[in-house]
């Protein structure tokens, strides 16, 4: 158990007064748009591979110092303006009973999958303090370390349908047939697991921020799969009961998703003071429709990173150009960043947004 | 080289006058709302694993009498509105001289897939007549067969985006970032390639139209991996070079993407007089979006189709409710129809459709 006195951080007061990223979170004005990058710490940055020699990804999310030093490679590296805890959106489900396995070349594989309804039943709701501590004294010690830089640190959950996605698939799935057949056809199940996973979401997301998390996100990275009918219906009360457990810990949360273009007010009604947007809209489109009440984040095409500098430079513009000058933007990838990305690209483009968009 | 004098099919007229489907396409009124289903001739169905067994895809594709045969397996079994030729958007790709494979478990694999400006040089144009004939073939045999059922038949191409995902990246591919890569680096190669295709696509349409084809669908798989600003620069005039060739048919032509809800007016500039719908967005909304002067096709999850009969009769009635009689709708899923689909809920589906728009 890590103790570390957060009050004590010499920078906290000015962090979360002055932060470009909390700011333009709140819709504050802001010096110039603040950058981050979704997975801005993995496998692209040289740093990140050497560790991956000596430890998997598990062992690295569960042993604090080691999350710690991961969260801060890119914040080493690049002028960002956020940190994001080093962590995945899957452990949740081990505490919960699933069995939990990294499969090189595979990606993750969920060794019990939910499949019926007393597969729901026995799936049990841990609080976080008790099954994801590891995350929880990361963030703490990365706090210490972010408060001499100034940066602030985001935490994250996954969201309940997205989770629900790898624990009834048992990972990753194109056409999620076994989980929308459950939805369809169990539905007492359905709510019962829905239930439980925002329970564990949002508690989740509350437990960041009392260690430490200086905003939260919660990632609906498959929610695009559903047409919005089925959305409003079996899972937007989830996501909003994930997002208002967390709402007490009075740090701004944004809510993510991809392939959500036909969606994004519904998205938007499920709660989240930022909205995440894909690179498949025009952002000054996407955020016309999202309307003045909230912030948005995006929207950059991850591939765009592997673009010549000059022809990434006109993707970045664009991006900033449509969002011209308007308070309560967060420039960020639609997506995660991939593996493949030049680093020279990242950290021109992080440069880039502070230097066009404070002109 | 099948000779099939279709001046002489007894039914051509009236199918030209009466078909639901072809009327609809039109924005003409009809009795009940059309409807067909992407892949309907496929592997949720007996008799086709059943060929299978005998036959794999290219061969079925290659002899016209095997083709015609699979496309009116599901025209003999449902009371389906439209059939659409037994084919697949890779095989043009072939005649520009790529080797292609369909490798069981891992879906199709370009040997030698388009990387340079000099991979791009050495593609060859040939007339879809030259290299597609078996294709053709297959179209006026199938004409022949279909015009006593009164069914029209649609012929379609992949459209040059999606057919060069597949000619640079080897195959299917998640983030297309070698695809992605060619158009932000070599734009001369880029735009050489699109050019090509086409001229391809374009070429393949009409020459299915004069082969008796009485619809065309470009289909646009993948397209919605693009934003939209890249899609105007780099993409739609290509597409829209292919329907514009077609159009000299003067038979109904459909354009279908996913993942486009974020640029449907785009996707509708290209052209088309129908625009396909995923089940992402509310239909009644995407039709809004679309305006006046197309019809629209879709929307059901393909997944729906898995659910118990009463819960996909709720999301059959959800799309027909929201387009409530309006003229120029066809009803169809948001893609095509999974290999896991139970054969009993597409006969309740196509029946629904028909009793449910008549009332």
């Amino acid at each position: 158990m890590v103790t570390v006195d957060l009050n004590k951080l010499p920078n906290a007061e000015k962090i979360e007064k002055e932060s470009r990223f909390l700011r333009a979170a709140r819709r504050e004005p802001v010096d110039a748009v603040p950058v981050w990058l979704m997975r801005q710490a993995g496998r692209y940055m040289a740093e990140y591979r050497e560790l991956r020699k000596t430890y998997d990804i598990l062992d690295i999310i569960k042993t604090p110092e080691l999350a710690r030093e991961v969260t801060m490679q890119p914040i080493n590296a690049f002028d960002l303006d956020a940190a994001i805890i080093f962590a995945d959106i899957l452990p949740p489900l081990e505490g919960m009973g699933l069995q939990l396995e990294f499969v090189k070349g595979e990606g993750p594989v969920i060794h019990n999958p939910v499949r019926t309804a007393s597969d729901v039943e026995k799936l049990v709701v841990p609080p976080a303090e008790e099954a994801l501590w590891f995350t929880l004294d990361a963030i703490k010690l990365t706090r210490e370390a972010l408060d001499e830089r100034e940066v602030p640190l985001i935490g994250f959950s996954g969201a309940p349908f997205t989770l629900a996605s790898y624990a009834v698939e048992g990972g990753s799935s194109k056409n999620k047939v076994n989980l929308k057949s459950m939805m369809y056809s169990d539905k007492d199940a359905w709510h019962k697991l829905m239930s439980k996973l925002a329970q564990i979401a949002g508690d989740y997301l509350l437990a960041q921020a009392k260690a430490g998390a200086q905003c939260l996100q919660l990632f609906d990275s498959w929610v695009g799969e559903l047409n919005p009918v089925d959305y409003r219906q079996y899972v937007q009360p989830y996501s909003k009961q994930a997002l208002d457990i967390a709402k007490d810990a009075g740090v701004p949360l944004i809510h993510f998703g991809t392939n959500t273009n036909g969606m994004l007010t519904d998205i938007r009604d499920a709660g989240g003071d930022v909205i995440g947007v894909d690179w498949r809209i025009e952002i000054d489109k996407a955020t016309e429709i999202l309307g003045d009440n909230v912030a948005v984040q995006g929207n950059l095409d991850p591939v765009a990173l592997h673009a010549p500098w000059n022809e990434l430079e006109v993707r970045a513009k664009d991006v900033l150009d449509r969002m011209n000058g308007r308070d309560g933007f967060i420039f960020n990838l639609g997506h995660g960043i991939l593996p493949t990305t030049p680093v020279e690209n990242v950290k021109k483009l992080v440069d880039f947004v502070h230097e066009y968009s404070s002109k």
